[in-house]
């Protein structure tokens, strides 16, 4: 190539960012809330203490637990962390509905030696006392998906010193959370695993690309933006770094993680060639998120809606889990699990820093 | 952010590519084949003449037009250019699936006023003759989808002096091309636009984004790599830089060039907020392609397989292109029209380079 390139002002870029600045982390990698297993307050303790952003997902947890998890994660570390929470408006129960989704499980159930109807759905947790324990909590960041905080929880959480993150899939959504007045947003590129963030039209018409939904809230907006999707090394930090992103959040690449309470058999299928191979299925909890595509996504094709869904295979997924049955486990993973390493946390967070050649240098306030 | 990036090394990197030296580049910026339309002869001249490498979708050409076209191309510039074929395998026409797909064409072909039934299809022209074609031209780089060219037509390429880039959307497509010797391998994310070059499994699953696609390649392979899709600007033609790709290769970032042989109503669509809005389709010519969401996309479902719903459509996309009905026409777009901006090719080329922080040097042999 018979091109020279100066250097790179990715410092200056993200040096003048007062969201990382404010939130206290030394090096712009932030660990993805992954709620319902793989994030714990180990892996959390970790990445803060490593000098990133820890983070924890507490969508389906009962708003004392919420505390519980938040003291555990003390107990840790001193250093920043970041709490998430789906701003959930669920549907009404539709009867009809419900009950084509339990006769499509039945089979399934059977087969794990379950009886044919699930017990009776545990509700998930209220949001509005969800985000009354988080401000109890007062976490330095507290992110969100699937919508917005009402203004006055906003507001309430802006007084008590909690910056705010929410998700967008979309520049529509990107364009909503600046007008909320977030502090900052994280661009959910189709890539990521998981739960898709979705809370402007059809999920599945929001799967846009990571360094494309970057550069459009980059382009767009003035709030800070946080790529994710796919970013799994010092490379992609700093891919993300160039496209205006003042720091990258990475979800698959902490699961191999031993600090992440990654079931083993999960740990086993994120490793296999079956990783390559992710969709975005409804058919694990009623909304789409991606996961490795195995004969639980190809088999169940009318699911109930979120989070109906997600009660009747509770009972079914424990069982998958239990038995170690990938075929039929929810093997939640982004697009990019071929280059995923197994390190402990620290390690992984000194590795992506060194790799995008990133030097730390004293925390912030 | 409290974190300091030392100089970037992607100029190291990328001054080490033979490939592009081999090329004759003096930026790693390629113009994207769009056959069928947007690409042309003066587009792919002022590409090249910008140092770029500019590129002409030949895959609807017969090996005669195939050679007025490179000859209108050398007309207008000396400098390396590539041409593109597809290397189909076209299945036998299936009479039930033709005549279902017929039938649901019926009724928008009246809305245009065209008549029921489509004029007896126009056969697409022979591959091996359109590659004997390409080998008499001799580009300096002939590049392709849709699968890999016989082992005897690579080496005759290789013998003539022809660089070859194949076109990957997976790692498995990667390592096949890799195994058949190419010079190159396009990783095409997806995010771009146009059709999907797959060729091992079905497109639908190998949507994966171009951040991942390329980190993959780049990391498991030993070709180099050009990175395609949502790619509009020097941010994301650095961030290309960094994932290890060679050089980046934008479609859509053209389509608004006056050189371009964009049509005027695709012109507004690309500009409008419609475009936001893209899906992967097979309505228009029975194979996967990313274009604007439109009434044509969302209503024609049975569509026969490709190229057979492609000479099926054809009249009437001229139809629809001729009347301006944005609601019918054939709109390609990548993901990312929202960044597109309306400059003559060599100002785009100088731009994307100037806002890359790239500086050309003299010209490659």
């Amino acid at each position: 190539m018979t091109a020279t390139v100066p250097p790179s002002d990715v410092a200056q870029k993200s040096s003048l960012s007062p969201f990382l600045r404010n939130a206290g982390v030394r090096f712009p990698v932030f660990q993805a809330p992954m709620a319902g297993g793989p994030d714990s307050p180990a892996l959390a303790a970790a990445v803060s203490e490593a000098g990133g952003l820890g983070s924890l997902g507490c969508a389906y947890l009962t708003p004392e637990k919420i505390e519980q998890a938040a003291a555990a994660l003390r107990a840790l570390t001193s250093r920043p962390f970041a709490l998430n929470l789906f701003v959930r408006a669920d549907p009404p129960r539709d009867a009809a509905a419900h009950s084509r989704a339990a006769n499509e499980l039945e089979p399934l159930r059977r087969e794990l030696g379950l009886g044919a109807h699930p017990p009776p759905p545990r509700e998930l947790p209220n949001v509005d006392a969800q985000l009354e324990a988080v401000l109890r909590i007062k976490p330095r960041v507290f992110t969100f998906t699937f919508g917005v905080p009402r203004r006055e929880q906003l507001a309430a959480l802006r007084a008590a010193g909690v910056l705010v993150m929410g998700t967008a899939t979309s520049l529509e959504e990107g364009r909503a959370l600046e007008a909320a007045g977030v502090d900052a947003i994280c661009a959910q590129g189709s890539e990521a695993g998981g739960h898709r963030g979705t809370f402007i039209g059809e999920p599945e018409r929001s799967l846009i690309g990571v360094l494309t939904l970057t550069r459009q809230l980059v382009t767009k907006l003035h709030t800070p933006i946080v790529a994710a999707g796919g970013i799994m090394d010092g490379a992609g930090l700093r891919a993300a770094l160039e496209l205006g992103a003042v720091a990258a959040q990475l979800g698959t690449a902490f699961m191999l993680c031993p600090e992440a309470g990654t079931h083993a058999a999960h740990r086993k299928a994120l490793r296999s060639p079956d990783a390559r191979h992710t969709v975005v299925t409804r058919a694990f909890s009623g909304r789409a998120a991606r996961g490795i595509e195995n004969r639980f996504t190809r088999e169940v094709q009318g699911p109930a809606a979120f989070p109906h869904q997600q009660a009747l295979t509770a009972e079914l997924r424990a069982a998958a889990a239990e038995q170690g049955r990938v075929d039929l486990m929810q093997l939640w993973s982004g697009q990019n699990a071929a280059l995923l390493r197994e390190l402990p946390a620290a390690q992984l967070v000194a590795k992506l820093v060194q790799e995008a050649g990133l030097q730390g240098t004293t925390p912030g306030p």
